[in-house]
């Protein structure tokens, strides 16, 4: 038998969400804390998604490239501020082989200072710009908080994007459309709505002028962010002396941009969707999409079998990713439990009357729908997981807004953010101050605050009473 | 102007290879030895030849996974045999943020041990195998002697397949079959012919029963090893108990192989085509595969721009990756030199006289050859770059061939071996005592032993005179 999970999702979202993850075989603990082992199952995803995300990067002409895993420390410490924040959670390799090294390096936690070293040297002129680089990689931070699989590890994986524009305004408008590539993937891909903003000056990445990002909100109404992409100004070109000579033969510094997404937005897919019986995966990128579970019960098992493995054809012609299970040492029923935790879209199952009226009986993950056709209807399958998967987003959208609360007042606004229940969309007037005494307040922070120029909900900050300077959505981290 | 390579490739290969990567812009050093920096016309051929061998990898069955960066240091020397090779040549992390660890990290040199703690957790019974999972990564080998781009780095791109059977035979012929996918890589996309066969005794992997390699010869003789695959038997399942319960319902040890290819195949490929002006690639794995390069002097520029542009549209079309240098800045014949230098299989003319009469000129990078052909026969282009890559492997496949000398006695082997002059056949005993002896008379070791089932060359050993038991090539190692 399936073991069941132990916890429900309502109970203890964090602890369901370990145990789903584990028990779907899609990622596994090591025996090293915040290093977790990302199985077939689980990796397949990712590279679903990577291959989305780096065909939107290769169109907009972004190039991949590499850079060298470890930074000297006087290289990681030049941006003086881009440290500050960084750090005390850096991973140091001080021994190679059996020798202390006479500089320690850092894995690096990200790659703007080793990169950025490189362009100093690379850029001359206008002539060699703009630089589009990306690179896939793996970053570790040491946090000292507790890891979570996907959504809080030492060890990421992820993808980090660097620009060089010869002007402010590319710079802003690369920073902006990536953002959007970003909300893109996870609405296309994942199926996951976000909100896509600003973040405010005291969440931003500490070297930005601006930080773009999206934000999904969780079922527990706390958000998690998917991705972000910054706009850097000079400040990373000022203290690497990144310099080129321009169309008027004088020397400025160029403008930067840098974004990232990492495998969390898959963690953040999975706490959306999943439920007590384990993931449910949206077609797009689900491993396996159907699975053909043949019901044999005594009978004419090899017509049966011929039967099965005919649709199982007609489904790979289709393109389509499918299983056939028709090991014999499982029951039926021990294999839907298992295709339930693995959240496959569609489970197809075919015993004698199926055979016998020439059809198959579709059961459906996210529904729970269950409908039988005939066998040469099968190739609108291709339809169905595409409208599968549109509707789990529109779903989600509907979710999400409903989980919105529209606030005007101090007192509202203060007990709608306690206690983690509420995603507070209110005025602000967008000062430090004042998002500190919030976060005292509430235990929650500013997610996002929204670029689109509606109208502001009012014209006082919903805070401290002053001067409203924008719409911003609260709630608490995760 | 192009700078023209300060280095001939005749007077100091190494040299050369470090100038012609560096100025092609395919690579660039970094502030950390021997972690080079790859620059987007390198990584491109490493995506190239990723994404052929990663089909390969699919198309047997195999998932890819990841598996952690850091290894306990406990984990990494529960295999005695595996650590002994490796241990000098570690990157130890020893500090998180500020903090000391208890257990000091190492940076995996390769993924055994890490990866087996796992399986062993995962298999239980002959129905959780065989287990076939590769994951794409990063590694660090703390060399010592002087790195070489791409060649012996410190931090090395690859892939490690790690699979696990029931039975000596599977593991085995999996093994085998891996070596014959990196030839076939070798040969296919980088145009670079290999042999292909055993280590011997003192060359195999510490950890391995026996391992297969594909081995190039370089233009200076010396062989440079492109890929291994490993049959690692027991020797790991033991330490790492990984056992399962069989058909007969009896524990057993699994059978295991891993197998891997890094980036330094492309190296190879460089070392053998590149020549003093510059990279020579071949078609599969050029970045540009045609430059078009207008000839504007005067005239109706603007008509001979439109005709240009139609040319670049066809050949798009074709499916060519194809780059119009239309800058008016360079001179067309500092754009010659800098496809040149980067290699570019075809450069494509196009002046006055070609708009004239509805034509274009070819040169070729590779034979030096140059030809006029109609626009209504551009669509062969395809076939052409085709036969490009077909004529460079036939070419390189006999000068490899002619470098090696079958030689029966042991003054011809000593001499021929000596002073970097020769590859040689022979036969030989196998022992490791008589490979230390080789060694030291010549400086050369086995780089592979054949096994083809030809005739042995002699019935004793070139060297020590004993009974032979293969044929093997002796070179030394680059």
């Amino acid at each position: 038998m399936v073991e069941p999970l132990k916890t429900r999702k309502r109970d203890d979202i964090t602890q369901w969400y370990n145990e789903v993850l584990v028990a779907s075989e899609a990622m596994d603990f090591s025996g090293v804390k915040g290093f977790p082992v990302y199985r077939p199952y689980g990796y397949f995803m990712w590279e679903v998604m990577q291959k989305a995300l780096d065909e939107e990067i290769k169109k907009r002409n972004v190039k991949n490239a590499y850079f060298p895993l470890l930074i000297p420390e006087s290289t990681l410490s030049k941006e003086k501020e881009h440290i500050k924040g960084f750090n005390p959670e850096v991973a140091w390799v001080t021994l190679g082989g059996e020798k202390q090294l006479e500089e320690k390096l850092a894995i690096r936690p990200t790659s703007e200072t080793i990169m950025y070293e490189s362009y100093s040297k690379w850029i001359k002129s206008y002539r060699d710009l703009p630089i589009l680089i990306n690179q896939w990689n793996n970053v570790v931070r040491w946090e000292t908080k507790e890891t979570r699989l996907l959504l809080r590890g030492r060890e990421v994986l992820w993808q980090e994007g660097h620009c060089a524009f010869e002007t402010e305004k590319e710079a802003e408008s690369n920073a902006r459309e990536m953002g959007l590539v970003y909300k893109k993937i996870m609405e296309e891909v994942l199926a996951v709505p976000v909100l896509f903003g600003k973040k405010s000056e005291s969440e931003k990445f500490a070297g930005a002028v601006s930080t773009y990002t999206v934000e999904a909100i969780l079922p527990n109404n706390f958000m998690s962010q998917a991705g972000t992409s910054h706009y850097l100004g000079e400040n990373f070109a000022r203290p690497f002396d990144i310099k080129y000579l321009d169309r008027d033969n004088k020397w400025r510094f160029v403008q930067q941009t840098s974004w990232g997404m990492a495998m969390r937005a898959l963690g953040i897919m999975i706490m959306v969707y999943g439920d007590d019986k384990g993931l449910v995966l949206p077609p797009a990128v689900a491993p396996i999409q159907v699975v053909i579970i043949p019901i044999i019960k005594g009978g004419d098992s090899e017509k049966l079998l011929e039967y099965v493995k005919k649709v199982e054809k007609l489904l790979v012609g289709e393109g389509i990713r499918v299983l056939l299970d028709d090991r014999i040492e499982y029951s039926p029923g021990w294999k839907f439990n298992e295709y339930d935790l693995k959240g496959v879209p569609i489970k197809l199952e075919i015993g004698e009357r199926e055979l016998a009226s020439g059809s198959v009986t579709l059961k459906f993950r996210w529904s729970g729908a269950k409908k039988t056709i005939k066998l040469n209807s099968l190739q609108s399958l291709k339809d169905v997981l595409k409208s599968i998967q549109k509707d789990m987003l529109e779903a989600s959208k509907k979710a999400s807004e409903d989980r919105i609360v529209q606030i005007k007042d101090r007192e509202g606004f203060v007990s709608a953010l306690k206690g983690e229940k509420n995603v507070a969309k209110a005025a602000w007037c967008g000062r430090i101050e004042c998002e500190e005494e919030i976060k005292q307040a509430t235990g929650a922070t500013s997610r996002l605050i929204l670029l689109d120029k509606e109208k502001l909900i009012s014209d006082v900050c919903v805070f401290c009473g002053r001067k409203a300077e924008n719409n911003a959505v609260f709630a608490k981290s995760y």
